[in-house]
């Protein structure tokens, strides 16, 4: 029995081969990126002016000038306009390039536009003002952002703006999802008096489909022979082997059995945590394959794959390492055992700033649908039994 | 010119058609549920052994009998079996079913087990210990998920369990995001010294791929006749039609009028906000199309789409209003427009359970890059110029 902290440093210490591959910009989304961002010219690329109006050299306004014949329109995407006269002014649109000879942009608001001549109303105009210039947001070369970025919306505008019509992204692992037990019966199927339907495969494929990865489902009936032969094959074929059940200490628990007479080692079995406790970790040393095999109650598996494999995964995938929120009990709780505690909260956002974290504990880890009920877990840590209301903890999020 | 929340109320009067459809299980994540999930049986739908060990009738116990003959083994997935003898006992895994005549499960951990017989090693045994008794996680007929929900990977743990192999959602509806602008380039295309590249539709797109929707994007040329024919085919094809740019007071901003002349009707023009002031808002009152029309600022089109289009479609969709969770300001802010503003901030987690609203303001709305330095936007009210640190206001969250 290893404590939480121990059986993350084991898992973390197993590494996985991660490649990459370029993707289209429209499929970058969700994505790990695997390149650094540059900017490919200074933003903005030309001097930008930001109000529909016109454009006039400063000088001549501190002269006292307030009246200026338009020399010509310019809208943006037209070529670069020039003044001629320092007296006179174009006519400018919003995203236009300012004009050879102009500095300054007085939108209409501040005119009075008549027969080819533009009248400033105002007295209270800067130099420079309302011009957007060039490289003032990012100069060419600047990092604008670093590999090991999730992809989010706003990485794909950023994306386009400098010019990245493919993405270099990292490859998802191969993954398969395996479920056990012979009380399990297909999801269409009416369960027997003695069956349930299989969830937990539903749920960890459904997962890591959240973080854009997609997974193939097994199953495993109770038969050593069977189960050694489906083993073989997949540990061929995929980098991590997820299994839910199977694996405490019944007399049908055949799985750590196969695993082991198939090279794959035991890293740790049993963690000091509820729920979850019956965890078996390990790894084939050649085929490099990892196997997660947690306990077949649905919360347990659920809580598994959200406090150890996706992060894992993420850290493998170069995401930086995410700090977790600290959320306020909104509660008391007593939780006697020795365990590091995965508690079912539901969270409210109060209007002083605080998150609140409403325990939901269900019926234990068996029961499925208090998951649709809550928000994520607060981890109440070993070594303390009374944990008070407005007392803060870490919190994982799987929900929202 | 309207206030954030006249903008709001005028939005919300508008209503999508949204039609359903039945989606396989494994492709429902991310979607909208349209149907109310009920409990099919009880859950659990046996009285379930919880630990592996054995079965015995407590009254045999309770009369000071520790020595159980093992009649039989169970595990998960045998029909129920029956204790002849109360004296005796059946060997049972996790996952079976109660045998008939026992009520208490006793773990091996508290157990010998030799020669067919189970020795209990504890006193400590209570009348129906580790036994999950059919139905005391749900009831038959209990809802268990209502209809608009967000189905996350919960959710289809959940669907599997109560046998939803096939699931009601809501459909999308059909959505066009067109950018417009003759300075707007290809992503792929390095622009001229007056150009710049496309990068607000791809963001766009991407914001609704977030949620799961596909849209189809256009660029408009600034040509009155073009504009006003590919208007024409948008307008009968989709419900939403998302504009960036082309919409301010300039010469070429030539969408409002040919909109306008196609039947669509103006329901405001400017929000008292920034960025995105000039927000464009309309409808065609027979074909029911809705207009978004955002200044083509990349930080403009972004905040209204996350602070509009998609809480507005969310809620067609049925989803349950979600209530914006709140930060505290990191530092001081001075804002002195009377406009609501959408402050682009970088959120920490405290240890005393805050979350802390780090401003980037950027160079302003033409500034994508900073997007990709912040998690969202805190949302600071009119009426008010300084903001002090510590002060608490909603946040729109569009990372992680």
């Amino acid at each position: 029995m290893v404590t939480v902290q121990e059986a993350k440093e084991l898992i973390y210490k197993e590494r996985l081969e991660i490649g990459t591959k370029r993707v289209k910009l429209s499929n970058a989304l969700g994505r790990i990126l695997a390149e650094d961002w540059f900017a490919d010219l200074d933003f903005p690329s030309y001097d930008t002016v930001r109000m529909d109006g016109i454009a006039i050299n400063f000088n001549s306004f501190k002269k006292g000038n307030r009246i200026f014949k338009i020399e010509k329109v310019n809208g943006a995407g037209m070529p670069q306009a020039t003044l001629k006269n320092e007296e006179n002014c174009i006519e400018i649109m919003t995203g236009a390039v300012r004009p050879n000879g102009a500095d300054t942009n007085i939108r209409y608001e501040d005119l009075k536009i008549e027969n080819g001549t533009a009248t400033v109303l105002i007295d209270d105009v800067k130099k420079n003002q309302n011009i957007h210039f060039k490289g003032t947001n990012r100069k060419k070369g600047d990092l604008i952002v670093p590999k090991g970025r999730l992809i989010t919306a706003a990485e794909i505008g950023v994306a386009a703006t400098i010019g990245k019509s493919f993405i270099l992204v990292k490859t998802f692992p191969k993954i398969a999802v395996v479920s056990s037990g012979d009380e399990l019966v297909k999801v269409s199927k009416k369960p027997k008096p003695h069956q349930k339907r299989r969830s937990n495969s539903h749920a960890c494929v459904a997962q890591l489909a959240a973080m854009g990865i997609s997974a193939d489902s097994f199953h495993f009936e109770d038969n050593e022979a069977s189960i050694k032969k489906q083993l073989t094959q997949i540990l061929e074929t995929y980098q991590i082997i997820i299994l839910s059940g199977g694996v405490s200490m019944g007399k049908f628990d055949l799985i750590p059995k196969a695993l082991e007479s198939l090279g794959v080692e035991k890293s740790f079995y049993k963690v000091k945590q509820r729920p979850g406790k019956p965890f078996w970790f390990g790894k084939h040393p050649t085929e490099g394959v990892k196997v997660f095999a947690f306990p077949g109650n649905p919360v347990s598996t659920f809580v598994g794959m959200e406090a150890y494999l996706l992060p894992w995964l993420s850290d493998n995938l170069g995401k930086p390492k995410a700090k977790l929120p600290y959320v306020s009990l909104a509660s008391d709780v007593t939780f006697k055992p020795d365990l590091l505690h995965y508690l079912q909260v539901a969270i409210e956002y109060t209007q002083d700033g605080k998150t609140l974290a409403h325990p939901r504990r269900g019926k234990g880890s068996g029961d499925h649908a208090n998951l649709a009920d809550v928000d994520g877990f607060i981890i109440l840590p070993r070594g303390k039994e009374v944990f008070e209301k407005g007392e803060v903890f870490e919190f994982i999020r799987f929900r929202g």
